[in-house]
């Protein structure tokens, strides 16, 4: 890697783990870190997320290679525009956020001819947040989906996706449209039928909750503004992916009421033979 | 605890990890397991589950002071059938299963006057199976509900939950019923969903699952024949929860539909500060 210079915009539990890999790894590349929130900056010093914070993201990006966002897809609009005129020509403009499409059509839309876009989701966090969190390793293992914009040159987007293999992801390259579609069944549902299953619980049962409750529903003690930010932006094949679980509960549901034990020891077994196989390092007794 | 022998009939993940518990906690007390699986008793022995294993379930019960049902809830009555002529007045017989109506309702109306039915349902376990994974350290921590039948006397009852507290349980007294409701909404219904998300997903979803979706579908690996068996037992209720969990989502997308930002982060923000104080110990970061 030959970048001199890396922004992070938004150093939080993502951003400033890269910035840590990026530090442990590449001794000769800057790291410039911003953040609106004052708390954030002062954290990620500490803990070392950056070399420096700017003061505004334009300030931030000047002289950059590489670009970034690590913000809430809410934001990303607001934020590329204010950085546009400040970026160099050759620039490589990424993200980390968890829908695809609109980023890369947002970022092709407002930013000048000459900047490459490329979009990145690396598969990495957790229900915590904040640079306090944030650690050299958090990618190791971890999915990198990288989706091109139609502008993105090869050499661009091998740049990306190098970075993201050195700090320890596994890459798959998708199209922005098939990135969203495929995250709203493996991604975004589970977030939201664990919002449900948390919900639809009455007081007396919470005492009662043991580990199949425990993790089902981790991800629902998620950050409510980034999944809101999520949702919204992937509204479409998130309601397509509600209506196939909806459907599938259909189909289970008339098997009890008719009492088909056939259909409901295959409908289980299907899973368990789908799910077994997955996540082979998982030996964790549930409890 | 003064019992000088035990019977735990199916000794498997959870019954033979209750025999090591009490093996380990009373050195004077018997454990006498019995299984229909040859190679059960085989790989019992080995762990040390049980001291011997009978050949059948009548001469396991024989002189026993407690007798503890640790096979799928669709055996129960068969077995209750087969061991009833061979309980000794006074002796209490107890299960592990994930129903309790059908069980009390079942033990008392088959077994004679002067055997007292407790219900137990330790929530201990995982999506492993068979005496090779038990543990002696399962319970501790667990919660365990117990369930008097109308024909348990208090010292019966007392004489269960002071076994489970001993090896490490915190209890809950609830009716059989009540039982069965509150766990069709925080246990089964949380295995079908998990289910329902493992089938939906397209093939090309699978490679890009990270840590939400295994934590969410975990449990879908479970036993479908242990799973078939307590969804037919608890149909009612579990239909009740599918019910509930579909309204809930069904609210949920027409948020979407709408785009009600405000809707939208209200539902996720509820149900964040409402599961985010559940499960203290639980610290790992989630990836």
């Amino acid at each position: 890697m030959n970048w001199r210079r890396i922004a992070i915009l938004g150093p939080g539990l993502i951003g400033g783990s890269l910035g840590l890999a990026v530090r442990r790894r590449w001794a000769g590349c800057e790291v410039v870190g911003w953040t609106r929130k004052a708390e954030t900056a002062r954290k990620g010093l500490e803990v070392g997320v950056a070399h420096r914070f700017a003061a505004s993201a334009a300030e931030a990006v000047t002289g950059a290679d590489l670009v970034v966002l690590c913000t809430p897809v809410g934001t990303f609009e607001g934020i590329l525009k204010e950085i546009s005129p400040a970026l160099a020509a050759g620039a490589i403009v990424t993200d980390v956020g968890s829908t695809k499409a609109s980023f890369v059509r947002t970022a092709e839309a407002v930013l000048k001819a000459g900047v490459s876009v490329v979009g990145s989701h690396p598969m990495a966090g957790s229900e915590k947040k904040g640079p306090a969190y944030a650690s050299a390793d958090l990618f190791e293992g971890a999915p990198c989906i990288t989706t091109p914009g139609a502008r993105a040159d090869e050499s661009a987007l091998e740049s990306v996706e190098g970075m993201w293999r050195e700090v320890g992801c596994r890459i798959t390259r998708l199209g922005p449209e098939e990135h969203d579609r495929l995250m709203a069944m493996v991604s975004h549902l589970p977030h939201a039928t664990a919002v449900a299953l948390v919900r639809v619980q009455p007081d007396a049962a919470l005492p009662l909750a043991a580990g199949g409750f425990r993790d089902s529903t981790r991800v629902a003690g998620g950050d409510p503004q980034m999944w809101h930010d999520i949702f919204v932006d992937n509204a479409v094949a998130v309601r397509a992916a509600i209506a196939a679980v909806k459907s599938e509960l259909d189909a289970f549901d008339a098997m009890l009421a008719s009492q088909d034990s056939q259909a409901i020891i295959r409908w289980l077994s299907e899973a368990a033979d789908r799910r077994r196989p997955m996540f082979p390092g998982l030996t964790r007794l549930g409890g």
